[in-house]
């Protein structure tokens, strides 16, 4: 399954209960779209949150992210991964 | 220890291979940094690089990059983390 990163901005001074409730809203959707998020990542000084998650197309994680209701034009295919 | 994500632009069209090359001379770099870098990711249809480390400090992170060669303005102290 493609492995994507979406980065999301505006999460500016956002509190770890608020990013666990916007994502919740991401989990919620996820399932009909067969999208599974694997981690969130925020700083909340830039209000930068970045998203791992594995899903069929950039299609489905744009419309998962639109029915949790924080759309981002910034969503990656990172197909190439290194440790 | 705090976490980091770091985004690189302009590798459009970088292999799997040219990504390892360009990621082991972060790792030959981090441990006078006491940074540790846990995974690298590429998008190589937007050029995109995301890299996840842990470190002591931002500054740390960007005397890393700056050996390594691949200096970037783009680095988040990543505070926050859901599932």
């Amino acid at each position: 399954m493609p492995r994507f990163i979406d980065v999301h901005s505006g999460f500016v001074g956002v509190t770890e209960d608020q990013l666990r409730e916007a994502h919740e809203r991401d989990l919620a959707a996820q399932g009909e779209e067969n999208v599974s998020f694997e981690k969130a990542w925020l700083d909340p000084a830039s209000g930068k949150v970045f998203c791992l998650a594995t899903a069929p197309s950039k299609e489905a994680m744009n419309r998962v992210h639109e029915k949790a209701g924080h759309p981002t034009a910034e969503v990656y295919e990172v197909s190439i991964e290194v440790e």
